[in-house]
């Protein structure tokens, strides 16, 4: 019987860094936990039709007016954008709001890093909202995997490095891991499991920033586990529930 | 009493990031443990006159003719590199030998991060070897520190990433600290040192490779703490001892 290779799993810390890694034909999960990659979730979780995501403010308004039943979101330094009409928190859009609307989101660093992605057979959106349904797609796929964190402007990050390292902890039976960043990963994650999630990013960059404009309670939801078990995947322009 | 401000210190995972990092008037530390840093390390305080740092063997080889009482050294895959005498191993490197001479090495990823660093106040090679010479070193400088990680083809990598978190754990009370990897370095260092550096680290990509190539021994020295108390400070183009 041939032995069978298992397939590859590695994990970027930064955008900056992904030119190190070849995404051709790979699965890459996109993780910006606070708060695109959240929001982005639990909308479509929701009943959002899709998820347009744009690079700018302006471009956000523009799509918004050509597209019936949207509505625009984003948020610069914590609060809605000018000229948006909400904002990118995962708690801005309950069932009975976002049913069947299209929602046109701006977020900096999420968007920009899935647009950087050439090549890949599927780009997912992964946040510990949906971390099990997330683990248990890449399991099925059978392909090379890449955890992509967003981070902060190119800065590594706490939070997206422990949803890789959460992801890394579940997976790894299935893939052949050779990644020092995964290996990180996957221990902080059980660092920070011990004394809980929020507990361990209290002391992180992001957590101090995003607390300083009364953001805390977003980002306990956002540290949550399994809330919303759909697998956000690009779908041409659009993010859409995979089926 | 006016308070006192104090000094920031930062870690960045990779050259690649580099350029996030303002280094003017700052304390560079270097870090390539496997084996850059160790080695240049160990033949200074075993008596080398100076250390001079090249990118290329072809480099190497001229400097080494120009140089009287100087020997050329370095490896490419785990091996003496061809026209040149010695290899990257802090173990070849005794007093009576190296005492007295100038030691001409070319090393891939730690000597190009040390030709990266624009401005910096001072430019100091660590390694586990000299770990405490170089927090006391930063303790005294009163001014911003920058922790660079040679990393392997700007890759993240463990050991290199865990030297910076045994700084951090060091010196923390005499910084300001906002900056994730700085954390996680540490917590990484914090669960190595629970287990050993060297078993921490076995199913590290690097040590995986290089002890492929027979030099676990070499790794095993490389993760002593201590054994060489000196500080190696850039000067022009060479490395020596800090007075």
């Amino acid at each position: 019987m041939a032995s069978i290779q298992k397939p590859k799993l590695e994990v970027c810390l930064s955008p900056a860094l992904l030119h190190l890694y070849d995404t051709t034909g790979s699965v890459v999960v996109i993780i910006d936990i606070f708060r695109a990659t959240s929001t982005i979730t639990a909308a479509l979780s929701n009943g959002a039709k899709c998820v347009l995501p744009v690079a700018s403010v302006e471009g956000c308004i523009e799509l918004g007016k050509l597209i019936d039943n949207s509505i625009t979101a984003g948020e610069r330094d914590g609060k809605v954008a000018e000229g948006l009409q909400y904002g990118n928190s995962p708690l801005e859009y309950p069932n009975e709001f976002i049913k069947g609307k299209t929602l046109v989101l701006t977020t900096t660093n999420g968007t920009r890093l899935l647009h950087m992605v050439q090549g890949a057979s599927v780009i997912v959106i992964g946040s510990f909202l949906n971390l099990a349904a997330v683990c248990d797609f890449l399991k099925k796929q059978n392909k090379n995997v890449l955890l992509g964190c967003a981070s902060w402007k190119d800065r590594f990050n706490m939070e997206d490095t422990l949803f890789a390292g959460a992801v890394v902890a579940e997976v790894r039976d299935s893939f052949d891991i050779n990644c020092d960043s995964a290996r990180a990963a996957a221990t902080l994650y059980r660092d920070a499991s011990e004394v809980g999630l929020i507990e361990f990013l209290k002391d992180s960059s992001h957590y101090r920033r995003l607390s300083g404009f009364g953001l805390a309670q977003d980002m306990e939801y956002c540290t949550t586990l399994n809330t919303h078990p759909v697998v956000p995947v690009l779908k041409g322009n659009e993010i859409v529930v995979s089926n």
